[in-house]
């Protein structure tokens, strides 16, 4: 009888969904539409359904993962997910720990793929680590002494909304300045149209990081300066991050840091510029080790491993 | 038998030191000048002997807590301290142990009130809060699920030395606009001068923050407004420090904090206005419950009860 975990990721559009091994392995996957399920207990029925049947024969469940945006570990919960259609708190673990009949772990999307850098990536035996997803936001996962930093109530390791720039770039979060309208997908697009305004050539609206890194490759100044200033606000972040809890390493993760040197380049340069005297030349900025398509579901099944295991 | 704790403080002009029961009560103390002892290990055996003879009869000492500044945790060493007379690394822990037979753990002084104030202050019940302190400089301890932060070599929780202000005032750490240069003791000096040379107003040399203080209180404007934008700083670094480990307060202590609403006001003002939607309202600034004068003993005799207890 060999033990496996499910791990599920929550999205806005799709959620998908594998069945994970205890090395990491993701042995079968599936995925459905999100927003096909206005009631989040029918999507976890269907998905717990699914899951079954991906089920090898003689496997038992040790535990279903989730990660989900605004994801509450102690309570196992949605909270109030503006790019989800269901409102308010949704109990999300308890549906799925119903509909399986074993534990069901919840959290946030970028806090269960810091657990799978910790168990299966490049933060393997690490006990002090920050992991930072860049995609359309900034997300952010803080190991400390081998354990996900949650705070009081679930929702510690909110990095991409650190001020950077009082009064700068306005934020979804209602606020001014946050680091992930500079250090992020949408954040390099609007740096790159401010680069480009200054220039006066006409922008397309179809501009998006990947383009930018694209014009960068073909050596066009603005996408280069694009990279170097999201570079730049980024090392200077990770290094105030350091002050807190002094990490071995620090990883990045997303669509962003696969553009290489681009970025890495004008971080890790900037990164040690800003660190305290104490701290320079210690700490390692890191490509993630997980397949960008493989970690959400790693991630969230990494949950039940770290418990288990 | 009664179990006691010895604290020892070491500072760069005055060592201090005393006896501690479980209950946070300090039973004996005494001080010696840290400046006699070019040899930190005679300085060790000298306290070690006021130690012995402070015990009272009976009692058996079941270890000792050092606070000192740029303590390593990891290793009981002082590493590279600029406001001592030692030069490199001093393994001041080892010596302590060696000359009393007993358990000794070492940190730095912030991070050794911070377990005071979990132990026997404000704090008590708390799992995750933030403790600062604002003397000369920003001290910090960051304690997060009931366990201090030490990160990955012992040197995590340097909030003073988070870049507030790219380019701004020049700090002793070799970098520029450091949290520290604008909230704590000198910060403020700093600060009032600045107000007070656009007037052209003579201004002594022995302004220092107790005289803000006072002038404060008499109404004086730029007094004033010199703790309210040391409290916008602060507030501002509070609020981008929950992003990272959600405490479920934060306690100021030091004789800034001693100058109650004048600094406790604009913190909290600015601290509510630049906190994430997530946790507004939801996170407490108070005032350090250690008094001034027993803090450094009793938070290093914590390091001690922490590991007993």
């Amino acid at each position: 009888m060999i033990r496996l975990a499910a791990g599920i990721d929550i999205g806005g559009t799709n959620s998908r969904f594998g069945i994970v091994d205890a090395n990491g392995k993701i042995l079968a996957h599936d995925s459905i539409n999100t927003t096909d399920f206005p009631d989040a207990k029918k999507l976890a029925k269907t998905i717990a359904h699914k899951i079954s049947d991906l089920l090898p024969n003689d496997s038992e469940l040790a535990g279903v993962g989730i990660g989900a945006p605004n994801g509450n570990f102690f309570k196992g919960t949605i909270e109030f997910a503006p790019n989800l259609q269901w409102k308010g708190v949704v109990p999300l673990a308890k549906y799925f720990s119903s509909a399986l009949h074993c534990k069901a772990i919840l959290t946030n999307d970028a806090k269960a793929a810091a657990l799978g850098e910790m168990l299966f990536g490049g933060a393997k035996g690490m006990k002090d680590f920050i992991f930072i997803t860049l995609g359309t936001g900034l997300g952010s996962g803080i190991v400390v002494n081998g354990e996900l930093v949650y705070g009081h109530d679930g929702f510690a390791g909110e990095v991409g909304h650190v001020i950077m720039i009082p009064g700068g770039r306005i934020c979804g979060c209602g606020r001014k300045g946050c680091l992930e309208k500079y250090c992020s997908a949408t954040g390099i697009v609007t740096t790159y149209r401010e680069k480009l305004s200054v220039t006066r050539k006409k922008i397309s609206d179809e501009v998006d990081s990947k383009y930018i890194y694209e014009r960068a490759q073909q050596g066009e100044q603005a996408a280069i300066d694009s990279f170097n200033y999201t570079g730049e606000m980024l090392g200077l972040a990770l290094a105030n991050s350091v002050a807190y809890t002094r990490p071995e390493a620090i990883f990045l993760f997303g669509g962003l840091a696969q553009a290489g040197k681009l970025i890495f380049n004008p971080v890790r340069k900037n990164f040690e510029k800003n660190l305290l005297q104490i701290y320079k030349g210690k700490i390692k900025i890191l490509p993630s080790k997980l397949k960008e398509d493989d970690a959400a579901i790693l991630g969230a099944a990494s949950l039940v491993w770290k418990e288990v295991k």
